[in-house]
């Protein structure tokens, strides 16, 4: 990555895109946000494009740009599966569109933030790794996949250079908690909060958390990378239930929690974990970001915050 | 299957489906064949609805029928890469709606006729077995994978008993030549014809050709089906290059060829050869039609059918 590439961030107003935002600002490299509004109030100051996807002519949109990070989401998994042709009918020819921009724009490298919670569904190993089968259970996971197959067909058509990261759970500052995206966002702001906390199902669910910071690097990782992997598990190996998650939350706040128990959602595997020795092979990534000490930090970041 | 049990093909008109049919006729079983125009000769006298998938409620279509046989594709894979987008914008979303209406009408199994040809992409093994990588290098071949995904997905959601089969190279009669599919068809009526033969590449390309007999038992085989599999691979696990087959063609017909050659095209992978012993084993099909004996049929039915 050198200072004078430019880097377009799609999705920048979400919570990975904000952090990666500030961390290409902190590096002084060259930035461009495009989101659906106005930039968040951390990002006040940094280009930005508001707009969206299927909206437009993409070309305009990445032209002058060496790298690409494409984090835009389509809904959550959940509620995919209340229309689930729509995310294949609208969202992923918006994405081949761009993708046909990013050939003819002379796009460098195109860095997309897939899915690791979603696009294996119910795995029969843990930690399950890139190689492993995909079945989605829901119609959010089989969206990230089917723009996959396009980065490795527009590979092999055009020679775009294209990096998927499967990313597990993230979590840390600028979290939004009212979009249902984020554990730990969720229960650390209750709690504080002292509202009463929220648990699908019996509190058994394993997922694999990984701190932002660490979810920033391996995206940075991805501009340089030259080794043979394309598809990167981007987690931290290790599987927390949602009641470990809860008692830790609780600890380090200091906070009883009240529980209403919900129903569990169609949409979440039982277990979730990501091996990541692929990327740490190719990359020399590994994630940094002790879970306790995240944890805090990110705790403390919600109360800074308001 | 119940002769009482009444079976929908969709793409009826195609070579799968005509075959298909026929088959089913010939076993006594209510058959509605659904496709694009009028009922080919073959299947005159057949039940037979004209339309688009696209078009009209598939509810309506769909009720009545215990089996639902999926043949209708969406272009060539070659085609598809025009323009890529357009196989996940139209032709998914409207098998997406398909899958709606079988599970509200009750479908008691949907068999899907997805490509061996092309989900895989460019295999590092040969013969492939289906849990190797999916890379497709076409569209067309992402289009097909993605239904497969939704089949999984609603299975999950709704209990929907669906199979896919990924068939290898079919040849046999009724294969129409005319719309630049089945290198089998085309070559022997060319031969038969005394015209040029057209060879795209430098004929080296190895393809698995499968009898459609022996596709058509692998379809019947499904609705009995009650092992664990879910998608499986429909080939003769042999491989031949398109010099051996226009050997093989000439020799039969006792032809001389006239080579016209042409540039290679970009989706064909170079070679592809299915391991089909999933199938074999969990339902105890095996192809039946000998390569020779299946081929000097196929030049006999051109004859015939002028």
């Amino acid at each position: 990555m050198s200072v004078g590439d430019r880097s377009l961030v799609l999705g920048a107003g979400g919570f990975i895109g904000t952090n990666l935002c500030l961390k290409l600002r902190g590096l002084g490299v060259a930035v461009t946000g495009f989101g659906r509004g106005a930039p968040p109030a951390a990002l006040v100051g940094i280009d930005w494009i508001s707009g969206r996807l299927d909206e437009g002519r993409p070309e305009r949109l990445v032209a002058g740009h060496a790298h690409v990070f494409d984090l835009i989401g389509a809904g959550l998994p959940n509620s995919s599966n209340d229309n689930p042709a729509q995310i294949v009918a609208d969202a992923v020819p918006a994405k081949v569109r761009l993708l046909e921009a990013c050939r003819s724009e002379g796009v460098r490298r195109y860095v997309f933030a897939s899915s690791g919670g979603t696009v294996y569904g119910i795995t029969g190993t843990a930690p399950v790794s890139e190689d492993a089968p995909t079945e989605p259970i829901s119609a959010y996971g089989i969206g990230k996949l089917v723009v996959e197959k396009y980065l490795a067909l527009y590979r092999h058509l055009y020679g775009l250079e294209a990096r998927a990261l499967r990313i597990a759970n993230a979590y840390g500052p600028h979290q939004d908690a009212r979009h249902g995206q984020g554990l730990v966002a969720a229960l650390l702001r209750r709690l504080l909060a002292g509202e009463p906390v929220e648990i699908w199902g019996d509190g058994r669910i394993v997922r694999d958390y990984i701190h932002i910071d660490d979810v920033v690097a391996a995206m940075l990782a991805c501009l340089d990378h030259d080794g043979p992997g394309r598809v990167f598990n981007v987690g931290s190996g290790i599987g927390r239930s949602v009641g470990e998650v809860l008692a830790d939350a609780a600890r380090i706040t200091g906070r009883t929690p009240r529980l209403v128990r919900r129903e569990a959602r169609g949409a979440d595997v039982p277990v979730n974990i990501l091996d990541s020795s692929r990327l740490a092979r190719e990359t020399g990534w590994a994630p940094l970001v002790e879970w306790e000490a995240g944890l805090a930090a990110t705790a403390e970041w919600i109360v800074r915050s308001g």
